[in-house]
C-alpha cells in the first residue's frame, strides 16, 4: 500500500533565452537552468522538484542532490511527509555535507530541489493540486512539515498551530481568490539588455495584457541611463500602474542611498536588491535613508535564519522569498509565517517562473492571511512545462492539475 | 620573463582520522579532506592552495575550482598579484556561478582554494615565506590585493593605506615575534567522541608540552556531560591555563543563554559557536546575556559582508576567520583589518591545520598591530604536509621555507 520512492534521478536541464532576456546588472549572460530532482515510484507517478541556476554549475547542484537524497529510496510518501521536518533537518545537517553550507549555497539549493520534489509527489499521489493539499492539512500536520531549528526563540510548533488556527477566521472568505485568480506582475518588460524603445513598447503591451505592475532592471554603469529609462517607463504607463526597479545588488550602500533619491519623481512601488544580500545592517541603513520608498529583497537570502535577521532588524519591506533558493516549499512556508507575523507582505521571487509559487501564494493568503500583492510573472520557459501557469488579463488562473505544476515536458 | 601559470590542476585529497578525532556536536563522522588547487608553471615551481571539507562533497569544490580558475592559465604571477583584487572580484562575480552563492558555499570555497594557490605561488616565485612577502609590500601594493566591494561605507583602499601606514609605529618592535614564535593552543584534547578520562589525560600531556590554553568540545545531548567534562578539565589543569568550550552551533539561542550560565564555575576564556553562524541578532542576544563570558565564532562565516555585520552589531568578541572558508588569504586580511579597527582580536580557525595561518598571524601582528592571542594547533594531518608547522613548547616556530607552507607531500 502507499506510494514508495523507488529511485532518485536528477536532470541537468538548460534552456536558451533570446535577445538579452534574463540579463541584469550582475548576471549579464544567463542561461536559465534547472537542477531537477525526479522521485520515481512504484506507481505510475513521479515527483518533480527543481531549483534555478544560471547555467554553469548546474551540475554541481545535481551532484549534491544525488548525495543528499540517497536516503529517500524505499520511503512511502505519506510516511515521509508525516514527519517531513525531521527528514528535512537530517538532510540539512548531513554530518559531512553540512560543512559546505551550512544551509546555503549549492547544498541548500540541492535540498530545495529535493524538498520540492517531495511536495510534488505528495500532491500527485493524492491526486490534488498542491494548494489544495496544503489547505486540507490540519494545523498539527502543517506544523510538522516545518523545520524550526534555530528559530526556537521566535517560532515554535505550538506558535505555528496557534497562529494557523487563529487565521481560520475569515478563511472561507479568502477562498474567493481561487475564483478570481492571483494577480501577476510583469518582470519581462525591462531586462537590462533591452534598449529604451523596447522597454517602452513592452510596457505598453504588458498594460494591454492587463498587468498593473511592471519591473525595470537598473544598476547600469551609468545611473543616468537607469533614471532615464524609469522616467520613460513612468510616462508611458501613467500614474496608476505600479513601477518597481531592481538593482540586482549592483550598488554599494552609499550608492544605493544616493541613487534611490534620484528616482524621486518616478513614484516607485519598491526598490529591489539595492546591495549585497548578506548585508542586513546595510539594508537597514538604506531603509532608513530611502523612506518612504520601500525595499524588497529575498531571492538571494538563503534560509530562515537570515530572513529572521532581516525581519528582526526591520531592514526590508517586501519578503521576496523563493522556494528554489531556501530549502524548498517547507522553508518558504516557515518564512511566510515569520513575515506575516511581522506584518510584512510576501511577494515571491519566481526562480520557478511561478509554477510552484502560484500554489504557495494561494495557501499563504487563504490559510495564513497574507496580504495579496501580486506574483511575479516570467513567461520565458512556459513552453518547457507540462502544465504551464495560465496568466490571463494579468491574473494567474488557479491550477487544477494534481501536483505542484513542476513537471517538465519530456523533451527537454 | 616571469613565472607563468601553465595549467590549473585540482586534487581531491581525503585523509583518515583515528578514534573520533575531529568529531563535534554536528560533525559526528568527519573525514578531513582538502579541495586542492595546483597552479603549475613554466618554472620548476607550483602554487598550492586548498580548503577544508569533511569528506563527501569535496569533489563539488574541486569541480567548482576548475570552472572558476580557467582564466588564470597564461597569466604571469607578478602581474596577477599586482591587481589581485580585480581578478578576485571577477571570479567572485562570475556571471553564471555567482548565482550559486553569492560569496558563500561551494563556489566561495573554490575561490578560497584558488586564491590561496595564487598567494602560495607568488611567495614561491619570490623564494620567500608568505609572511615575509606580505611584510615587504608597500602600503599601496597591499591595498590592491583586497577586494573591498560592498565595504565602501566602512573600508576603502585609502583607509587601508592610511591604517597600515599608521601601524608602522611599533612595527620593528613587533617583529620580535619572529624570534619568539607565535603561541599555540591545543584543540585536540577534547573532541566530542573522547571519554572523560581521555580528555583529562590529553590535557595533562598538552600542558606538559607547553600549551597554556585548551579547548573542549561541548554540545552533547546531555549538557550535564558537558559541564562535568569542563569541570574535570579545569580541575586537572588548575586556574592558570585558559579553557575554552566549543558548541559547534548545537544550541538554540535560549539554550545557549541557559547553558553558558551553567559553566559559571569553570572560568571560560570563551564560548565558541554557540548557535547558527548566520544568526547575528541571536549572537548579539547571547553576548548580552553571557557577559562577562566572551563569544568566539567565524569558521562558518562566509565573507567580509557577514563579518562586518557581526562586528557592527557587537555580536562577537573573538574573530575566528579561516582563510579556507572566506575567499582565501586576501579576504582573511580584509576581515583582519575590520576586526583590528574595531578592537577585536583575530584568532583564526585553522581549516589548514595552521599551515597558512601561521604566516598570516605573524603579518597581522607585525603589520596591522593585531593583538597576539594564540593560534589553534591541530596536529592530525601534519604527516601529509611537505613542510609541517613546527610547534615546540606550545609555540609555532616561524616558517622559513618559500611559499605558504601549503604544499602536500606527493604521496597523498
Amino acid at each position: 500500500m502507499g506510494t514508495h520512492i523507488s529511485k532518485v534521478r536528477t536532470q541537468d536541464a538548460r534552456f536558451y533565452l533570446e535577445g538579452g532576456a534574463g540579463s541584469d546588472a550582475l548576471h549579464t549572460d544567463p542561461q536559465y537552468s534547472y537542477a531537477v530532482t525526479l522521485l520515481e515510484t512504484d506507481k505510475a507517478i513521479a515527483g518533480t522538484g527543481f531549483v534555478l541556476t544560471l547555467g554553469q554549475g548546474n551540475q554541481l547542484v545535481t551532484a549534491a542532490i544525488e548525495l543528499l537524497a540517497e536516503g529517500l529510496v524505499g520511503m512511502e510518501i505519506e510516511e515521509l511527509m508525516a514527519s517531513f521536518a525531521t527528514h528535512s533537518r537530517a538532510m540539512a545537517d548531513h554530518p559531512q555535507l553540512r560543512w559546505l553550507g551550512p544551509h546555503k549555497g549549492v547544498v541548500h539549493l540541492a535540498l530545495a530541489s529535493i524538498t520540492n520534489a517531495c511536495f510534488d509527489l505528495w500532491a500527485m499521489s493524492r491526486g490534488v493540486p498542491l494548494w489544495r493539499l496544503l489547505l486540507d492539512l490540519d494545523d498539527v500536520q502543517f506544523a510538522s512539515l516545518l523545520d524550526l531549528t534555530y528559530l526556537e526563540h521566535v517560532l515554535t510548533s505550538e506558535d505555528v498551530v496557534a497562529f494557523v488556527d487563529q487565521q481560520r477566521q475569515g478563511r472561507e472568505e479568502r477562498r474567493g481568490i481561487l475564483n478570481t485568480g492571483y494577480p501577476g506582475y510583469d518582470t519581462s518588460i525591462g531586462w537590462l539588455g533591452y534598449d529604451d524603445a523596447t522597454v517602452v513598447a513592452n510596457a505598453g503591451k504588458a498594460v494591454d495584457r492587463g498587468f498593473r505592475a511592471l519591473k525595470l532592471k537598473v544598476g547600469s554603469d551609468d545611473v543616468e541611463r537607469d533614471v532615464r529609462r524609469a522616467t520613460r517607463l513612468r510616462e508611458a504607463v501613467g500614474p496608476d500602474v505600479r513601477v518597481m526597479i531592481d538593482a540586482n545588488q549592483r550598488w554599494s550602500v552609499p550608492e544605493a542611498i544616493a541613487n534611490i533619491e534620484r528616482f524621486r519623481d518616478v513614484d516607485l512601488f519598491w526598490v529591489e536588491e539595492p546591495t549585497h544580500p548578506d548585508d542586513v545592517n546595510g539594508h537597514r541603513a538604506i531603509v532608513d535613508a530611502a523612506t518612504p520608498v520601500r525595499i524588497a529583497l529575498g531571492e538571494h537570502v538563503p534560509n530562515r535564519v537570515v530572513f529572521n535577521n532581516y525581519i528582526n532588524q526591520r531592514a526590508v519591506h517586501f519578503i521576496q522569498i523563493d522556494c528554489t533558493r531556501v530549502a524548498g516549499v517547507s522553508e518558504f512556508l516557515t518564512v511566510s509565517l515569520l513575515a506575516k507575523r511581522a506584518g510584512l507582505p510576501v511577494v515571491p521571487h519566481v526562480g520557478d517562473m511561478g509554477q510552484v509559487h502560484q500554489h504557495l501564494v494561494l495557501f499563504n493568503h487563504i490559510a495564513l492571511g497574507c496580504e495579496v500583492v501580486f506574483l511575479e510573472h516570467i513567461p520565458h520557459l512556459s513552453q518547457y512545462f507540462a502544465d504551464p501557469a495560465e496568466v490571463q488579463d494579468g491574473v494567474y488562473r488557479t491550477p487544477q492539475e494534481p501536483g505542484s505544476s513542476a513537471a517538465l515536458r519530456a523533451t527537454t
